[in-house]
Parts: C-alpha cells; structure tokens; sequence
C-alpha cells in the first residue's frame, strides 16, 4: 500500500491518522497539531474525547483558534489520565483553595496594618509619629475580594 | 415496543439510553448518575466526551469513586460547551491571574508591615513602643509563596 504524507515529500501521517490507520489528507485537522513525532498527544485525547468528538469540536472553530483549543483539550485530557476521578477539575479545586487561604492571608495582614496605624494614631494624635502612612513611603493595597470571579457559576452535580 | 425501565414500575428510561435510544439495563453504568429529568446533563457530556468514552472510563473505576468522577466530567463538558475554545482551562488560568494577583497583594502588604515595625524600632529602641509586636496582640502570618502547590506541571502545548 503506497502511503500518503500530509506535506509533500512527508511519506509519514500525522499522529492522528496514524493512530487511526486512515490515510492523512492534505487538508487533515489533527495534522497541524498532532505531528508524527508526539504520538502520546493524540493518544491521550483519542482516550478520553475520541477523535471523531474532536474532530467535530475543531471543525466548529476558525482556524486562528484551533491551536489554543488543541491545546487546552490536549491538557484536559493529560490531567484525565492522570486522575481518572477528578481530572482538571482537581486542579481548579486546588488553586480554589489557595486562592481562600491567600484571601485570609491578606485579610489578616491588611487588618495587622490597621492595628499598628490605630494604635501609633492613638499613642501620637498631635505629633510626629514615626510609622505614620504619610511619613512611611510604603506602598498602598486594597482589598482583594471584590475581584473574585464568578467561575463556579456553572453546574456541578454534588452526591 | 415495550419499554424497560431502570427501576422496578419506572417506565422510562435513564437520560443517557433514551438519548442512544437503547434499553436501559437493570444494571445501566449511566442510570445512577443521570436522571430522565435531566437530559441536558447527559447531552453535553455526550458531545465532548462520547458516551462510549465516558461509559469505559466509569467502567474503570471502583462504584464509591463514579459519583465524583460523574460531577468532573459534567463541569468539564458543560465548560467546554461554554467555551469550546478554552473549556474549564480558561478557568484555570483565571484562577492562576487571581493567585497571582493575590501573592503581589500579599507580598505588599507583608513589607507594609515590615517596614511600619522597623521604623517604630528605629524611632523607640529602648522604650515603650505603641506599635511594638510585643504589646499588639496582632495576628500573625507567614509567607504564602512556599504553599503554591507544582499545579502545572503536566503536560501544555503552546504554539
């Protein structure tokens, strides 16, 4: 059987279609980001979403934003493989969790600034008080809070 | 045709078999997870990961863990609709900007504090200090830096 590469002179398929045993066209989907030399890249995505899934996904999208869909797919399904369970939802679960503990964090040094600045006001209300902000020179913070995304607006079923 | 339900006097079938128009088994891997009620759960994981996909992948887990893994691959499919380009990526990235954000917030706020004690220790060396960590009752804190867990580590493709 005469093979045929996606690029001319290129007698191998691009990852994809070799994994499938299909012959790799000139205008395949998965050639441009599946190369040949990467073949655990279309494996793992094959496992979890199916090329065909894949395939439909791209097909929907302009070109200039098939790359960034490769490769968000390509990481989602890494981090399936990995953990079977969670997926890449453990990964959002856990900088989830460090955004709360970076939240109190903050919110406990911000109020230990209050605290200082409340008692050197009340020790030195007429005079010159050393720690004073507009003797300080030192930088300036808000609160973090009110930036927090809504990203967990979506559903997620809990048993 | 007679239809078979999952249950004992439950007519219809689960959302995953009435979606494949197939009998829903007694022993349906799909059944438990997604209700006839709640077709829309079961039609978008079907689209980006494939019934088959997701029935061997529930397949491989022991019974205790397909709950969880059920409730990751609904947010992920559900995700990935919503975004078909990025899918819950996109949400990690922004949690990432969000921690980012939060150690530079951090980060100022510990020097404000810092640098408010050591002016009060240079202005009061020896004497009674309004400010003084000693007599602030303040809470303390610690760096966040070294807690930031090696999330990305797997696997990302960038163009």
């Amino acid at each position: 059987m005469k093979e045929s590469g996606r690029k001319q002179g290129a007698a191998s398929p691009c990852a994809a279609c070799k994994l499938l045993r299909r012959r790799c066209a000139q205008d395949c989907v998965f050639a441009p980001y599946f190369p040949a030399d990467e073949p655990q890249k279309f494996a793992n995505v094959h496992k979890v979403f199916g090329a065909s899934n894949v395939n439909k996904m791209l097909q929907e999208l302009p070109v200039h934003q098939r790359g960034d869909a490769v490769s968000s797919i390509v990481y989602e399904a890494n981090a399936r493989v990995r953990d079977p369970v969670y997926g890449c939802v453990g990964a959002i679960s856990s900088l989830q969790q460090q955004i709360d503990t970076l939240q109190t964090q903050l919110a406990l040094t911000q109020a230990e600034v209050v605290h200082l600045r409340v008692r050197q006001t009340a020790s030195f209300p007429h005079g010159f008080c050393p720690t004073s902000p507009s003797n300080s020179g030192s930088p300036t913070f808000k609160l973090m809070g009110s930036q927090t995304m809504p990203i967990f607006d979506m559903d997620m079923v809990v048993d």
